[in-house]
């Protein structure tokens, strides 16, 4: 059982959280069938912490878990803090967690930011 | 003349800016020559500045230009900051200047995410 775990930052605005939230819902419902589930969790100030959401999906199953962070820039956040959460999980046997590399690593951003440029809002 | 303006948050870290410079030589290079010059500005804590870069643009020529806000959600940085530093610009007649949907908003994030998932890093 696969899952993917989309890890945001965390805001003191509800509004930025709950669009991380629908944005997790849009890629459970966009996969095709890779995986069993898909959540998301946060660093600071919004809930789940990323513990707890790794643990919840362990709970319900899964086996096979990727953390995917939703950070543009390889900040202390990506390169120290999200691991270290990570690794705060004791994890049962037969369970694998993998950290993907961050959002803005991704190959395909400048594709992204071009079609951004077309769009008309 | 047409120009995009990638703007980001800016960093107290010298690397998340360039990462942000890298980013933008790879818009341009993938442009297939709708833009004539790409470049980024930054927010805060970072140069040039969002006038500084829009002012620049207008001053090598160019009259139609894109700024794509290098942001995740729509808080106050997308939806007051960067529409003030924009407006800030008193620009020559002839001169356009628009600014795109936030990168957190694109229909393609959900997919980007999923194929960070499937990276290997």
């Amino acid at each position: 059982m696969r899952a993917l775990l989309i890890v945001a930052h965390g805001s003191r605005r509800p509004a930025s959280n709950d669009e991380v939230r629908t944005l997790c819902e849009a890629v459970a419902a966009r996969d095709k069938g890779l995986y069993d589930k898909v959540s998301c969790a946060f660093l600071e100030l919004a809930e789940p912490s990323i513990p707890e959401g790794i643990e919840a999906l362990i709970e319900s199953g899964m086996r096979d878990i990727t953390v995917v962070p939703y950070f543009l820039s390889a900040g202390r956040h990506v390169v120290e803090d999200i691991p270290a959460e990570v690794e705060k999980v004791v994890a049962p046997q037969g369970v694998s967690i993998r950290i993907a590399p961050y959002l803005g690593s991704s190959e395909s951003m400048a594709e992204l930011l071009l079609k951004q440029g077309r769009s008309t809002g």
